[in-house]
C-alpha cells in the first residue's frame, strides 16, 4: 500500500518499531475499504443475487464515499446504474442503512427531503455500511434491481462476506 | 444470451425452421427502436393528440434510453420539453408505466423520492415502455403537456402503432 | 395573437396591406418555426443525410432556443445526440453558423472560452440558424455524426428546405 | 461468447441441436459486452496496471457507453474515478481512441471544445473501445491515474483480454 508505507517513513523511528512487531499497522488504522476487499464484497453479493435469480447493479464506496468497485449484471434495469451508486454513497455519508434514513425523511420527518442534497440521495432499502472485523465502517454496498427487500438482502451479504 | 434464447424457445417451430436455414436469427432479436419505428411512434402519437385537441410534447427514447425522435406541438408548455423527454427515459430505466411507478414513490411508499436519482425521474403518468410484436421491449415514448390521463393516452397511442 | 398583433402595428402601412390581402399574416410573423416546419426541416436534412450515406443526428430549436424536433439515426454516435442538440441551440443562441462562433473562441480570440456558457456550447460547424422566406431568424438547426463539413451540409439542406 | 456457449449447454437437448446447425446464433448479434467480459477486461487491466507498479481507476461501459464494471486501485488519484469513467464514455460515444479524439480538439482543431458535450468529454489517452472477435464494438474501457502513455497502455491490455 504505497500510501501507508510513504507515512512510515516520514513517521521514522516509531514507526520501525511496530513494524517489527508484524503488527499490521496501515490495514486497521486506515478504517478504509481495500480494492480486494471491495471486490469481494462485489463479487459475494453478485453471487447471492444470482443464487436467487436477481438482476442487479451492485456498488461499493470506500470509506470517503467514493467509487471503489461496481458491476452491473446482464439485463438488470438501466435506471439502477445510478441507484446503486447513490444508495451506497448515501449510507456512507450518514453511515446508516438506507432504508433506515428513509424512515426520517418522509413528510413531517425530522430530515425530510434530504435526498436533495449531496447530488440525491437513495433513502429506501439496499445501502449498507461495510465494517472490518472490529466494528469500524470501511465503506458502504449499495444494490439495486429487485424488490427493496431483496436488494437489502444481498447488500447484508456482500458486507457479511469481509467479516465473515 | 438469455433474451434471444427466449425468444427462440416462445417462437418454437418457426425458429427451428430458420435456424436450418442458417438465417441470422437474432439480428430481429437487437431489441431496439429503429428511426422509423421512432417517427412512426411518435407520429401517432401527435396524430392522436391533434385529433383530441391536446398541446403536448412528445418524445421517443431507444432501448438504451437515448433521445432518439422528438417533437413539440406549437403553444404546448416550454416545461414540457424536458417533462417529457423524463418520462420517457424513467419509463425504459425500469420498463415501467411511469405512472406505475409512481404509487410506489410516495411519501410511506417502497422507493420513496427515487426522482432524485439519473438526473431527475418523473413519476406520474405519460411514459410508457414501447414493445415489439413479440413483447421485447424495445425503447419508450413520454408524452407531457395535456392532463395526466391525456398524457398516458396519447403515448400508449403513440406505442401501439407499433403492433397493431 | 398579442405579440403578433403589436408587431404589426409597429410594422404600419406594409403591414395593413398584408392585412387586406387576408393573407395568414400573423403566422409568419411571429418569427418562430412551426411544428410542422421543424419536422420538414429535419426530414430534409435526414434525406440529405441518407442520400450521401452519413449517420447523423439531427435537432431543431424554436426562436426560444427550445428543442422542437429531434432525430437520431439507427447506428449514428451515441455522442452525437447531445452534440447536435447543442448545435442547434448554440446557432440560435447567437444567431450564427456554429462554426463561424467557433473562429472567435480560440485561444486570443475575443470570445475564448464561451464554450462555458448555457450549459455548454458546441463551436464547430453543424449548427445553421433556420430562416423564413423573409430572411427572419425562426429557430436554427443542429446536425453531429459525419464530418463537419458534412453535418454543416446537412444542416444546410434542412435549413434550405423551408425557403425553396 | 462464453456467456452464450454456457447458457446453450446449460439448456440441454434443444440447444445441442441448434449447435450442431453450426448457427452462429447469439454472438455476434448482441454486439454488447456481458458482464463476465467487463470483469475479465477489468481485472485484466488491473494486473497489467500492477505489474507495471501503476495506480490507476478502470472503468468499463457497455454498448450503451453505460457503466458496467469498475474498479479503483488503493492509493490512486481521488481525480482519477471520474476521469476514467468519462474516458470510457468517451471512448464509446464516438467509437475512437480518446487520445486520437484529442487530436481534433486542439485550438484550432475541427472539433475544438467539444469536451464541453455530454456531461464532459475526457480527450487525451487512457479510453479505448472493446472489440469482440469478429470486430465489433461491444463497450469501451477508460483508465485514469498513471501517465497518459500508462493509462492507454492498461487500456489497451483490459481490451485485448477479450480478443487473445
Amino acid at each position: 500500500m504505497t500510501n501507508c508505507f510513504t507515512l512510515l517513513l516520514s513517521n521514522g523511528l516509531l514507526v520501525l518499531t511496530l513494524l517489527m512487531t508484524g503488527t499490521s499497522v496501515c490495514a486497521q488504522n486506515a478504517y478504509d475499504i481495500t480494492q480486494e476487499e471491495a471486490l469481494e464484497a462485489m463479487m459475494a453479493a453478485k453471487k447471492h443475487a444470482e443464487d436467487t435469480d436477481v438482476l442487479v447493479n451492485i456498488a461499493v464506496v470506500d470509506a470517503g464515499a467514493n467509487l471503489k468497485a461496481f458491476v452491473r449484471m446482464d439485463g438488470s434495469y438501466l435506471g439502477s446504474i445510478d441507484v446503486a451508486i447513490k444508495k451506497a454513497k448515501t449510507s456512507r455519508y450518514f453511515d446508516i442503512d438506507s432504508g433506515e434514513l428513509g424512515t426520517l425523511t418522509q413528510p413531517g420527518g425530522i430530515i425530510y427531503n434530504i435526498e436533495h442534497s449531496n447530488g440525491g440521495l437513495m433513502t429506501f432499502p439496499g445501502g449498507v455500511p461495510i465494517k472490518d472485523k472490529e466494528g469500524n465502517i470501511i465503506g458502504a454496498i449499495g444494490v439495486s434491481g429487485g424488490t427493496i427487500e431483496q436488494d437489502r438482502e444481498i447488500a447484508t451479504a456482500g458486507a457479511a462476506a469481509l467479516i465473515d
